[in-house]
C-alpha cells in the first residue's frame, strides 16, 4: 500500500510545471483512478501555484456526474471506465475551473476489476485550446504501480502536446 | 522534490479507512497545501471506494471560493492560511459531496512565505455530524516533509475524533 519513491514521476512532473510557467499557460485534474496522486506530484513541485488552479477527486460515480457535470449518458452507456469518461471528465473540469489544460484519469487499479473492465485498464483525457482527447492504457502492476504509471501517462501526454 | 516513502503515513490511512468501513460512514477532502497528497494516501488503501467519495483540490483561490462556497470575507479578513478558511473549506466540501466527514487542509508549504505567515503554518479543518473544527500546526522540513506532516496529522485528527 505504499507509493513507491517516484523520482522519475516527479521528474516530469517538475518539466510539465516548467514548460506551462514559461507558457504562461494553468492547469487543472480530474481524477479517478489515481485518486490525488497526479495533482500530488504536480503541487510537489514548489511554484507550482503559478500554474496549477486545483482539482477535483471523483471517486464516486455521484461525484462525477455532478461536480464535472458529466452526462448521465456517458456513464450509462459507456461506464465509468471509458474514454467518453474521461474526455468527458477533463472538458466538464476544464470549464469549471477555467484552466488552459485540464488532465483526467479514469481506469482499474484493483484489486477488483470493475464493469467487466480488468485490473489495468486505463483512460487518460486531455482537454485544451485545441480540443478534448484521450488515450487508451493497458497496464501491469499492482494498485500502487498502476496508479503511479497513470501519473507519468497524463503528465508526458501534455507533455507531448506542448510538443 | 521527491515525496519521501511514507509506510507510517499510508498505515494510518489504512486504519482510518478500515475504521470508517466498519462504521459505514463516508469522507470528502478539500487540500490546499497538500495538492491532493491527502486524497492520493487514502485511495491508496484497497477499497477505498466504500468510504472515500471524492475532493476537490483547491490550489487558487478562486477555486477555494467557486467550488467550496467559501465567503469572500474569510478569505479577505482572515486570509486562506488561517483557521476560518480550513473549517469553511471542510463545511462547504461536506455539503458540497454529502460524505459523514470532511477533512481539509490549508497552510504555507515554501520555499516562500505567504500572507506574511511563515514556512510550516498549518491548519487541518474537520468537519462531521457534531460540527466543524480545527487544528494549528507549526511544522518544520522541508515543502515533502511539510507536506507529508501535514497529512498524517489530517487523518489523525480524524482516527481521534473517532475515538
Amino acid at each position: 500500500m505504499v507509493e513507491p519513491e517516484n523520482p522519475e514521476t516527479q521528474a516530469i512532473a517538475a518539466t510539465l510545471m516548467a514548460t506551462l510557467t514559461v507558457r504562461g499557460d494553468t492547469l487543472a485534474t480530474a481524477e479517478s483512478i489515481t485518486g490525488g496522486l497526479l495533482a500530488g506530484f504536480l503541487t510537489g513541485v514548489p511554484g507550482a501555484s503559478a500554474v496549477y488552479l486545483g482539482g477535483v477527486v471523483s471517486y464516486a460515480s455521484a461525484v462525477k456526474m455532478d461536480l464535472l457535470q458529466i452526462p448521465d449518458d456517458v456513464i450509462e452507456t459507456d461506464g465509468v471506465v471509458s474514454a467518453r469518461c474521461a474526455e468527458a471528465m477533463a472538458s466538464g473540469l476544464r470549464k469549471l475551473i477555467g484552466a488552459t489544460y485540464a488532465l483526467s484519469t479514469t481506469g482499474v487499479a484493483g484489486p477488483e476489476s470493475q464493469e467487466g473492465k480488468p485490473v489495468g485498464t486505463v483512460y487518460v483525457g486531455l482537454s485544451g485550446p485545441d480540443g478534448t482527447r484521450s488515450v487508451a492504457l493497458d497496464l501491469d502492476g499492482d494498485r500502487a504501480e498502476i496508479r503511479e504509471t497513470t501519473c507519468a501517462a497524463a503528465i508526458s501526454e501534455l507533455l507531448s502536446a506542448l510538443g
